[in-house]
């Protein structure tokens, strides 16, 4: 079990919403993150999903500024923080923290290839250092197949022991069950969120806390439902249907089809647009994907307003 | 032959010095600059080897307008100005611009991996529309192994035919001779930089525009050599010779071991850091670096003020 102040549930990596010239969408993103919150689905903005990558330092300030300011409980956020450049990711961090956020999801820096366990080890202690506030709780974000920057078992403990109660957990998103229990079988209480609710239950039964998942973004209450209830004897069932449903989504680019999907059910075709080097998604191929929802009796509830 | 008004020869991707505290040290940045344009070596500022994707965007622009004011000539400048924000691309492009570079060379976006043709040519397109300057001159630059983001011959064509003027050159960094000859033999008169010296005779064979690599930081004026005498009757032995230099650097990371070669033959310790991931080179390597270039009668000559 993750320690006491740390956070637990599902999380989705907030999708972003573009304007026509494709600035961020604040008032739509707003309404997004209350229909979630309103689902208990967590906030994890600027996440690989919600092309935080493609957006600058300035907007992600701005942004976070702006949920807050409408009154979303930042509490439940946990915002991507991680940057190539080690000034930008403390800035981030700095601001997030003061914003009473409950953590960080922080990348590695993504640039550089083959890097040294110690120099990522410097680039994460830097940070901390830096930073220098005891309310921060820093979750790692070990994604290779996009950060191409995986952290090791070593690099994990070292952190641990020279920050402990500060990196307080990961996410895993290498899609890996073995590595997420090797995670947890060496350092039992780390709050491991898995990247994909298709290893929610293998995570909960290994002492995990939880899923930080795209398709929570479309999907947040079934998610929370396993959560809430792996335990139960049906939890075999709920983690069949939410892998059935993923796998649905996951034919597609997750980003464009997720926005999709929230451009159908919310009717509201803005929601569609994607900052290069992404697409959205074609037509036929969103009309593909939407009949399939249909005959899975797929719905959004609430998500029009 | 690349068109008459765009940029050949040799640059280096001039790598950074750090303060104690990891601030850029411009005061060291200027008088490196300086020593390698005294060798009609051209600067390539805010390349991978400049440890530029570690660095803020408002550092780069600190940087550029600190050596723009130091008297180094912009016109010889080749700013790395791809960023995975299209926002940030397009700030440090207009910055550029203004300043007068002889061009700008232009990372994909990334973080993505497996992003589509179609969303690279969005990318680029939609930075050069926004940066709207006839003076732009802008060179892809592919470099599969670190960027994790090809650049294929369709996308550049396809570039090339929207943008012509604008789009003017390549820094091919793959190492792959085939496709460097390849991309000119596709597009002739296209600026194409080898992303190595090793590659540099065959490069200007093939009608190329010059080199920007890495080891010119270390080795500029028999890279220099070369280019001006590819047609002479020595080419072969020169090319070989670079390369044996070359693979002696290269033995190590590559950034870490040029920084310890100008600490040592400069006299000046401070040389020797890098910002996180990366680390400094180890002495035991930085010995045995040392010893083997002495042994190859290496030499920086005035690098030392």
């Amino acid at each position: 079990m993750p320690q006491a102040d740390t956070m637990t549930g599902v999380l989705a990596p907030v999708v972003t919403p573009f304007t026509a010239d494709l600035a961020v969408d604040s008032e739509r993103l707003v309404r997004h993150c209350r229909w979630l919150a309103a689902q208990g689905c967590g906030l994890a903005v600027f996440g690989t999903n919600s092309e935080a990558n493609s957006l600058t330092i300035e907007e992600r300030e701005a942004v976070l500024d702006r949920l807050v300011e409408a009154g979303l409980n930042s509490r439940i956020m946990m915002p991507g923080t991680g940057c190539c450049a080690l000034p930008d990711t403390v800035r981030l961090i700095r601001h997030a923290v003061a914003k009473g956020v409950g953590g960080v999801l922080v990348l590695p820096p993504f640039y550089y290839k083959n890097v040294s366990d110690e120099g990522l080890y410097r680039s994460y202690s830097e940070v901390i250092e830096r930073v220098g506030d005891a309310r921060l709780r820093l979750y790692l974000y070990h994604f290779p197949q996009m950060s191409a920057v995986p952290l090791s078992l070593d690099l994990i403990g070292r952190l641990l022991r020279a920050y402990p109660g500060t990196v307080v957990g990961i996410k895993d998103s290498s899609g890996d069950r073995a590595n997420l229990e090797a995670i947890l079988a060496a350092f039992p209480g780390f709050g491991v969120f898995s990247g994909t609710e298709s290893l929610l239950l293998a995570t909960m039964r290994a002492g995990g806390a939880g899923c930080i998942s795209a398709t929570a973004n479309v999907n947040p209450a079934p998610i929370r439902e396993l959560f809430l209830h792996w335990r139960s004897p049906g939890a075999e069932t709920m983690q069949a249907d939410l892998a059935e449903l993923r796998g649905i989504v996951q034919k597609y680019p997750m980003i464009a089809a997720m926005k999709a999907m929230i451009a159908h059910y919310a009717g509201d075709d803005g929601w569609n647009r994607v900052r290069p080097p992404l697409v959205e998604l074609p037509a036929a191929d969103a009309d593909a994907l939407l009949a399939e929802l249909a005959r899975h009796n797929f719905e959004m509830p609430g998500i029009g307003g």
